[in-house]
């Protein structure tokens, strides 16, 4: 089946939202990371700030308070805020989808599509000192050691994802198309991508 | 820097050896599979009956048995005689790099090799039906249910390359390359994987 959309995991710092931007305006469709708060924010009613600072890479994801608040949240009859983001993130991504072929970064959105044939679900990762050079040029030092930096953002991407889809983040089964951005260089990447898109 | 070798696993009915065939064949650089057997043999004094049903898919590398002939080994200081298959396996993959640019399929070689900084690291799977379907086409029918003989085969491998690296088999971090055969198509692996190994 030809396909209509591409969804983009990425390692923190390996220059996977540099690529994913470069794919979609080569192929000529809509790019959503960021642009899809706006979105979220109305669907929600929650405010954009606080759906920048919770969604995916929300902090608590791994703390026993954020678990609480998503499981025993049917317990009272409501959701909890947090369940509410990912349900709003959830039907963003879908209502993307159903629109026409876009992009689309993070959020699950491999594993919300899942079901659908007409997309490449593409992981983009790279070595630690390759990471660690990006993140410094790109956002510069915050007095937190690198090696740090890089391990706690992993490890909110997997528990976020453990959590949300009951499926490990990063192997490969789960990935039309996964490249080491540091191996084989962000112009590859979307090359490499651009061409399986395209394919039949 | 260029790469020079390229290591290729491979979920079992993915199309993994047909396609690193065929990108060796494109690329014009020798292909060892099954190949590397009479090596092994002669390095090991093993048999080339007794290597064929012990390396790699060793149906008992996930047994006590095996566990107990390569952890007590060391104890009565002689190798046990699955050690020095590995070991001999391990020599001839290291040397085959050694001597110039190559494919080798399997055999841990993208463990072996993980220092060198000239290879190209790919793994190669596809989803359960299609491996089914290709397996029924390639092996024929073998009076066990397809369901089992992939999930026999998929342990012994992951077993195996947990036992000797220590690492997961089918993380996407330890790949230049990961693809999907069943939604991208043999033709267009051997592609992609030709285009990612000639770039600098």
């Amino acid at each position: 089946m030809s396909k209509r959309i591409i969804t983009v995991s990425r390692q923190f710092g390996s220059g996977g939202h540099t690529i994913a931007k470069a794919v979609a305006a080569r192929l000529g469709i809509p790019f959503y990371d960021n642009e899809l708060i706006t979105e979220v924010a109305r669907k929600s009613g929650l405010s954009e700030e606080f759906i920048r600072e919770n969604e995916e890479y929300a902090s608590h994801s791994n703390s026993f308070l954020y678990q609480l608040a998503m499981s025993t949240a049917g317990s009272y009859g409501y959701p909890s805020v947090y369940q509410k983001l990912y349900e709003a993130q959830t039907k963003v991504v879908e209502e993307l989808a159903e629109k026409g072929p876009c992009l689309i970064v993070g959020r699950c959105a491999d594993y919300i599509l899942r079901e659908r044939g007409d997309c490449l679900h593409v992981f983009i990762h790279a070595d630690n000192a390759q990471r660690a050079a990006r993140i410094l040029e790109r956002y510069g030092d915050t007095g937190k050691s690198i090696e740090q930096r890089i391990k706690e953002k992993d490890s909110r991407r997997r528990n976020y994802y453990r959590f949300h889809t009951d499926r490990e983040w990063g192997i490969c089964a789960n990935y039309g198309l996964a490249l080491d951005s540091g191996i084989l260089g962000e112009e590859l990447c979307v090359e490499l991508i651009t061409q399986a898109f395209k394919a039949e």
